[in-house]
């Protein structure tokens, strides 16, 4: 497989960003991942090329009708200096998930791993070490023939950038604030929601912005049908402790199935307590914390790992939960997550692999 | 303003496609309009320049979250050689809601209306002369800030570029068949569905090839909260002739307003005619149709003109409208729509623009 990719070299090098000032996704590295598809070809000339610019005809189609993927996963530093993976099989499979809804050629999934792998050994030394730091990947494809008709694109470019990050939502387990959107929609059954499409994340702008506006850091987007069932935050998933019970929105075709989510899914039940995945009303959740049984809410996601919140708005009316403190399964779930991640305990679920 | 736009010289033109040949979307003339926003410049450098290919940075924006816009008009050649443009300040105006709903800074419509007259001016040449030919205009705006942060881009380009085109469906005034699709949706209300935005276009593509596969040339869509009531079509808004009076769904808010449409109600009704806007379910259809009174079926759109439909395919039951034949209203309307698209009658409604 090595000796399929090919490696051109760089001729001089980035320095790299203070890791205090990393942010999300502002610093690339020197290399990039790129392999491109046409009708004819299928996917062809894998090769690991210096990170810069592309160049596109302006009658692109990603430009035109969206047809574009993605994924985000990312790469750990360990305590000794050992560089993990989590769980990025399951990240190529989403991808070729999304894929074909957006009626784009899968990918082989082998070659992917082998890419990702080899381009993150390559760009090893920016993986930072800091707490709370990573190096993020972002593998994506889009859409690249030259036409206005509207039709899937023929041509295909697949690439993996990688940036060094600090914690996506500034400070760590700071509990955030959450405003229940119910006017705007991301997503509908029969829709692309559970792609990772772009489409997707132009579409929760104004909502985010809105959120923003009346100081709220998140929006937790509603179903489109009856705007009364939860389905998720921006870019992570939501779980509701209710009387010592884990519940998640169910995968109803319309939210992203999350990798964090499935993690924390397993890992919560490891511990012995259920975890419901089921279609739940924000008007349940509402009543949850009147009676005072809403004990912990937390989000889950790559860029986020296991993020508490601390108060939402739901129609108006504010819900303070577990006094704004962080609670007991959040806590627990976001130190395991992180330390499998870190190759800090072992890892009974061999959700890491070493690169 | 003339002024204000720069002109950069081409050094050799493109030889012109074969009339006969020109397909849709697959052309491009010699020069295309850029402008360029940055969030403390403004929109600014606007600019004639020669059709060619950009280069982007592998992390901007368009690429993963979607942010993109866009405008299709056409410019018409008389047959005393002058060239028409069909309403452009509908499509500038339509540009710039689909902005304000993708978190995209407004252009100044004066001035994109300025670029538009002055690139068709410079192209001339290009406006083909054959029956059922036009050059197709596409202004489009994409997100071009280098940054993974889900979030609004700081940095936008504006293009325009043309493509001398011949009929959408290729003979023109075929009626065509439609799958109405009651499995997936394009769009809800609360979503982006009535902004002219790339996301939409990908999140069709699917049913389209399923339509295709099935034997149909195009998807209807229903609304995605009950799947019962006609929206539009892959590019074109729906109209039903019932019982002699006209009917086509309602600006619902997930559908495009589309300009065609609006003109066709227009002239329709000062045919003395009625047109309803409203609601339309698809089994009301399918009724009318069994009691012999769904008369005429047709789509109205840029590159689609007025297309009369032929068959429906609704839950798997096949309507026939009008014995395939192309029905009066439509008939008339596309003759009316295209003589004054080609300056061959009176223009009461000041529609067409001279350049
Ligand atoms: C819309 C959305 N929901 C949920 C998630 C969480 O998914 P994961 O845990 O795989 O990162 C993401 C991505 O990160 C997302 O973009
Ligand atoms: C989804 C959709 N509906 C309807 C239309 C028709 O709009 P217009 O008549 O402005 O071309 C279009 C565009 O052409 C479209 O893309």
């Amino acid at each position: 497989m090595n000796k399929l990719i090919e490696r051109e070299k760089i001729t001089s090098k980035k320095e790299k960003p203070d890791p205090s000032s990393l942010g999300f996704g502002k610093y690339f590295t020197d290399y990039m991942f790129v392999m491109d598809y046409e009708e004819e070809k299928g996917w062809h000339h894998p090769r690991l090329t210096p990170y810069a610019p592309i160049m596109l005809d302006p009658s692109s189609s990603v430009f035109h009708y969206g047809q574009a993927v993605f994924e985000g996963l990312k790469a750990y530093r360990t305590e000794d200096g050992r560089v993990l993976l989590f769980r990025p099989e399951q990240n190529i499979k989403r991808l070729n998930r999304s894929c074909q809804r957006m009626s784009m050629p899968p990918l082989d999934e082998e070659l992917v791993l082998e890419a990702l792998t080899q381009l993150v050994e390559l760009e090893k030394e920016w993986v930072p070490r800091e707490k709370g730091t990573s190096l993020y990947i972002r593998p994506f494809v889009i859409a690249t023939e030259p036409s206005l008709g509207v039709k899937a694109s023929k041509n295909y470019t697949f690439m993996i950038v990688l940036s060094p990050v600090g914690s996506y939502y500034g400070d760590q387990l700071q509990p955030i604030n959450i405003y229940v959107e119910d006017e705007f929609v991301r997503a509908v059954n029969g829709g692309v929601g559970n792609a990772k499409t772009s489409g997707n994340y132009a579409a929760s702008l104004q909502a985010q912005q809105k959120a923003n506006e009346l100081g709220y850091d998140q929006v937790l987007w509603l179903d489109a049908i009856e705007k009364k069932y939860a389905e998720e935050v921006g870019s992570m998933n939501i779980f509701f402790v209710i009387n010592g019970e884990v519940v998640t929105p169910a995968l109803s075709g319309s939210i992203l199935s999350g990798i964090t989510r499935a993690s924390a899914i397993e890992l919560i039940r490891s511990w012995g307590i259920p975890v419901r995945e089921e279609r739940i009303s924000i008007d349940d959740i509402y009543a949850a914390s009147a009676r005072g049984e809403l004990t912990e809410v937390f989000g889950t996601g790559t860029a986020a790992v296991v993020t508490p919140v601390g108060e939402l708005n739901i129609h108006g009316r504010t819900v303070i939960v577990n006094d704004r403190e962080i609670g007991e399964i959040s806590k627990k779930l976001y130190q395991t997550i992180t330390d499998i991640q870190l190759g800090k305990v072992k890892d009974p679920f061999r959700w890491t692999v070493e690169v």
